[in-house]
């Protein structure tokens, strides 16, 4: 908990919930009566509307991208590294937006919420939710803010997707894209784990077919599993070894079955506290959403051909130790881009912490999206 | 199965029972009073036993290595395409002797086995087993033989581990090790998706801690869960991406959450065949023995010192998109081996298929380990 607010937070924050009253047909070709999304801002708008950046969130992730809800909370927003006034992306300068997604479950409509058709919880009946159906429901709640083209859209993995979506969907609403330790569709081996985590869910035998509110209780061991293998894929193997290395955890081996190494103990602490503020239906829905990216397959599987129409500007960045989106990944998305005769800085990020990098203080990273950022508010202001 | 035994194959084979009635003290300081070792022979032991070959098993491999059990068999040995009359390990110079590893679950004795104390099976009262004390208990069935000198012990990936050990522990009593995709310790990301296998497997409420023998079940999911991960683990990206790619299992995407992609069917059925033929304790002991590996804890960690009695000449293999125990692990024990001013022959092998490869016919691996092992059986003849 921060005893005071750093100068450099965006300090104290709430966030807004949009209720929207019409209904949205999703991908799946199901739809929803109603809806609410809950976002949060910080800085100000300026007047012709032109400085805003929407901050897209990754699988876990939610709204509160920065600064603090209450003096007693002890962390501040996900991309608080980022997001400040001076910082990266510099609210003195720009009007960020940071919404939690349709499907998610800290605020916005989603599997915990009620079915306003039934009056109880959606549970598993909640429909499937694509990178696209987000892109549709970000556009309303832009409608809704006047903002009628971003000066940027910015995310990293899961939110790197939604990025690229809101590029490709709608070229004439925003001017720049940020696409970060991203991939333009899952490959077999990133389904793979999906699966292998949304089957640890499933199988929980506390899951209930996804009603496990109605039985009063939640998928534990399913979901902190999932969250035990997200973790593996989320950190490289150096920097599990630099935190980790094969450290016991009491002194001397047990030759038993209980924790033996650091890095087990970890993943079990790590586990066990996701699984209090985390919803196991949205994150299989959130592991769907990530399995369907998949752009270019409505262009034949022509990725230059999928990003033809796009007319921001990009920003693709990749961390050299990310093994779950490889820096090979992003090498696609520039290729693309150029191929089809974009304009798009490129930096690949020496980084050891794996796919995590995206989260972190990495000087090179951070240095490179402020300058990026503080290039696109000066265009806001002549914009 | 086979309509006709192929012409290089060691032909119909049955294994072999060993019965220890002397009692093996294990590295954990438990002991068992007395155990069985089930193994096979393929080709004749020489006049002065020089020509023996040990292979060792990897975590789910037994000591069926090659030819049939039946006409009936459905396939061979598990390296039936290195072991036979002609073949890389040559069935017509050399005798060839795999086990079943103490603590398995195909006939040696391990946690399906009756504890002849309680007359009830051991199931989690097992003691956990190290490579050490399976070196231990090999060389009892080497003295049952009448087998002083290996000529070679051969393994892959768990099965490497346990050469290298017999290298490091019993310098005298083999004169070459064939160290392949393998690794001189766990890292930290090694030992992690074991512990979320091992989770999956103990949080399964068919475990019932163990004795779920006891309760007429098997913890099935849990242990399907545990194999599908390894096979994420066991195949390359690029050959899971080959294998299956994106492609749907059926025509259109359903948007729901049962199986969509190739790839989530495949590791399903995986899963499902392997619960019937595994036993659960044995996987979690497997898994121990892997994470316990480290003969360079009692060296300071220091591995070149590890290696410094070694007397037998090796020949260390390791395969170019392996990610679980890739070329670098290798590289470690190579330069160990130098270091210590030993002789040793280094082979990576450019292969797609993942840590897989170790099992697999890529011609320039099968090329090298018979040009090896052929000079390993002319020596026999001199020694």
């Amino acid at each position: 908990m921060p005893d005071t607010i750093p100068a450099d937070s965006v300090g104290l924050v709430s966030p807004t919930t949009l209720h929207v009253d019409s209904p949205i047909t999703l991908e799946s070709g199901r739809s929803l009566p109603s809806y609410d999304l809950i976002y949060e801002t910080y800085g100000e708008l300026n007047a012709n509307a032109s400085n805003a950046v929407l901050i897209c969130h990754a699988l876990s992730g939610d709204h509160h991208a920065a600064g603090f809800h209450s003096m007693e909370e002890q962390k501040p927003g996900w991309w608080d590294t980022a997001i400040g006034p001076g910082k990266a992306v510099d609210t003195n300068q720009l009007f960020v937006v940071c919404l939690n997604n349709l499907g998610g479950c800290k605020g916005s409509t989603g599997p915990t919420s009620i079915n306003p058709e039934t009056g109880k919880e959606y549970g598993p009946d909640f429909p499937i939710v694509t990178v696209l159906d987000w892109v549709h429901s970000q556009v309303v709640l832009a409608d809704h803010l006047n903002i009628k083209q971003w000066a940027a859209v910015v995310g990293g993995s899961l939110g790197g997707m939604q990025a690229m979506q809101w590029a490709i969907s709608y070229p004439d609403r925003l001017r720049h894209v940020l696409i970060i330790a991203a991939a333009p569709k899952l490959s077999a081996q990133n389904i793979a784990f999906n699966e292998v985590a949304r089957t640890a869910i499933k199988s929980d035998p506390d899951f209930h077919d996804g009603y496990y509110t109605e039985h009063q209780t939640i998928p534990r061991q399913g979901l902190g599993l999932a969250r035990m293998l997200g973790h593996i894929t989320y950190l490289s193997d150096e920097a599990m070894g630099e935190k980790f290395g094969r450290e016991l955890r009491n002194d001397a081996i047990n030759y038993g079955y209980d924790v033996e190494f650091q890095i087990e103990s970890y993943l079990r602490y790590q586990s066990s506290s996701f699984v209090e503020r985390f919803d196991a239906n949205t994150y299989l829905l959130m592991t769907k959403a990530l399995d369907y990216f998949d752009p270019a397959k409505e262009f034949n599987d022509d990725l230059a051909a999928t990003v033809a129409n796009i007319k921001a500007r990009s920003l693709v960045i990749s961390f050299t130790s990310d093994w779950r989106f490889s820096p090979a990944r992003s090498h696609e998305i520039v290729d693309a881009l150029l191929s089809a005769g974009k304009e798009v800085t490129y930096a690949e990020i020496e980084a050891h912490q794996g796919h995590d990098a995206f989260l972190m203080s990495i000087p090179r990273y951070i240095d490179i999206v402020k300058t990026y950022m503080q290039r696109v508010a000066i265009e806001c202001k002549t914009s």
